[in-house]
């Protein structure tokens, strides 16, 4: 594959990622909104467009959370959200909780995803977590074998509610 | 049962906090450590001990984690941690995550669990969050039953890796 740089994402990145998470039958089938927001295209509330531009913000200005983009030569081809949590469960370790792992459909298959998430699991190490962990669709077969192959073990039962 | 309060989590309730923690069997055959720390107790190491402090300091300071406990007449007999998650999915909503639920073991099927639980979720609605989210020990199969009766799905799989 090209040379792939991850990143923490800028305001410019914004519209590249939000065309990642929903470009994607599983997220399409859960949200009502159509298409990107905060990108000011038709189609898009501004309410979520607002919302969107609020999150970028809070992620940005906290140093528990990271927002992650895989860059291939300027152009953003995956990404991730990272969450580092204090616990006091396993001796105080803080834990690291990935969601939002996206690869542009087009490449996958090449490593991306990959290497993204060892490149993940280094920055948990560097900050001495104990735990890495993150959920993922009971429907996405290829994401278990994903995960799987680095290492990840399916112990827990995943639950959510929609509030 | 019992008036029943559920408060934010002080220094002092951190020993308790932590003997709910470390008493389940599950936790036990995943750590290491034996019995609490953070208390000055014998048999626990000052390291573990110091972490857990600075775990507890980390989270009371985080605007986004809340340590929680269930107070029965200043007898702490349940705690969980909700951590709030700025999200770019869903439409730029925060998610709220559920970790670290314990009912003390002689007050379970009582109901403290359940009204700590929709406590959590009326916190999570009053934030705003879109979703509520946490990941269960698959051989906990009580602990399932118990969410799906919240109304919880077990949409997900949910994956760990000890760093």
């Amino acid at each position: 594959m090209a040379q792939t740089i991850f990143r923490t994402a800028t305001r410019a990145d914004v519209p590249a990622i939000l065309d990642l998470l929903t470009n994607d039958d599983i997220a399409r089938s859960r949200d009502s909104a159509p298409g990107r927001s905060a990108s000011g295209q038709t189609g898009v509330s501004e309410e979520a467009d607002a919302a969107c531009w609020a999150a970028f913000e809070a992620i940005d200005a906290d140093p528990r959370n990271e927002l992650i983009v895989a860059d291939e030569a300027g152009a953003v081809v995956g990404t991730c959200q990272l969450t580092f949590v204090p616990s006091l469960s396993r001796r105080g370790a803080e834990r690291m909780i990935i969601e939002a792992v996206r690869v542009r459909d087009d490449l996958r298959g090449r490593g991306v995803g990959r290497a993204m998430m060892l490149w993940a699991l280094d920055r948990a190490r560097e900050r001495g977590c104990g735990l890495a962990q993150l959920t993922t669709d009971k429907r996405r077969t290829d994401a278990h074998r994903f995960y799987a192959a680095l290492g990840f073990e399916p112990s827990h039962e995943g639950f959510k509610l929609s509030l």
